[in-house]
């Protein structure tokens, strides 16, 4: 059975909506990042990042929301997650879920993880001092330019749905206002409403 | 006919040469990073990121390399630049490259583009000065945990490897010395070989 490990405030809710969503049969293992678990040997002899979504599958674990989504994706094609058989509408699935990880929540990390790119105190709280801005410059971004309406990629629920839900949720921690969003905001409240993202949720408190 | 739009110290190499091995008919056009090309109309109305690499397709336009890349793998099967028919071997292939996109380039982004997440001229040096400590623990990863050998992800080519090459060659302009991981600098001398490689490199002069 696969098993995903989580954090119940990271970036996991993603993948672990989208594997409610597939029916495929899985477990969810709560990390504790606070404790910093993920750091201790018992982790990293799992996932030597020592970071979480991790999935363990019966040939191996695999890390990346990015690459956990579109494996969901692949393994239960009747759920209809990805456009599997159009390699052009696919990468734009890929595109939005990358530009997610690699510009969205590393702009999230420096509110809080800053340290991972200074030592001085200073210039981490200079990076927390202007992530909520960096923020909203991408959500600006994806409302305007990306986000098509009523899902991620129009008409077709899809892996980019709950990866963008996921962090819509980090807005009000961050003292960023969602109603600056409307496209966004209506997103979430569509994806609060199905019932993948009803059960998975609890285990996520905001 | 497919464009790559590209920038000649920019990590576009990747999708470059990954379309140089695909057999793909494509044209590359270049992108003046130094003289802020990219923010200009013309390019935003391409690609509103304002980034490099762009790959105009006949339906619209495709950025990010994790997706140009296997958008390239999918298009060109019999390139064999991915293991399409395995949902697990894919995932992994897209899990490095996301590694890459979202962790290893994000550490060197915070060498000379720390102004995305500090304004103050002092945090953007302390970043500047953590920047090859953070690449380095990066590499130590790939080194230790991730390349497999002789390829990225064993006896078989992929689209992992042109996009690790790309952040080889960036070490020793960071006064990173390469021959401190020994598995990823042979890898970066067997990719520096392959004709597609030699065929693109004229254009990224390092």
């Amino acid at each position: 059975m696969l098993k995903l490990y989580y954090g119940p405030q990271s970036c996991a809710l993603a993948s672990d909506i989208a594997l409610a969503e597939s029916g495929l049969n899985y477990e969810a293992v709560s990390v504790d990042l606070r404790a910093d678990e993920q750091r201790e040997a018992a982790f990293l002899a799992l996932n030597p990042k020592g970071r979480v979504p991790a999935l363990v599958t019966d040939r191996g674990v695999l890390t990346e929301n990015v690459a956990i989504l579109a494996f969901v994706a692949q393994s239960a094609p009747e759920a209809r997650l990805a456009p599997l058989d159009d390699p052009y509408a696919f990468a734009q699935v890929q595109a939005f879920n990358a530009y997610l990880a690699a510009t969205l929540h590393v702009a999230f990390a420096h509110d809080r993880r800053g340290y991972r790119w200074a030592d001085d105190e200073a210039a981490i709280a200079e990076m927390k001092r202007k992530a909520p801005e960096v923020v909203a410059d991408c959500f600006r971004l994806i409302e305007t330019e990306m986000l098509q309406g009523p899902w991620v990629m129009g008409a077709a629920y899809s892996i980019c749905d709950p990866y963008l839900f996921t962090f819509t949720r980090w807005l009000d921690g961050r003292g960023i206002n969602p109603s600056r969003f409307p496209k966004v905001q209506d997103h979430a409240r569509r994806m609060s409403d199905r019932g993948a993202a009803r059960k998975v949720l609890p285990r996520y408190p905001s």
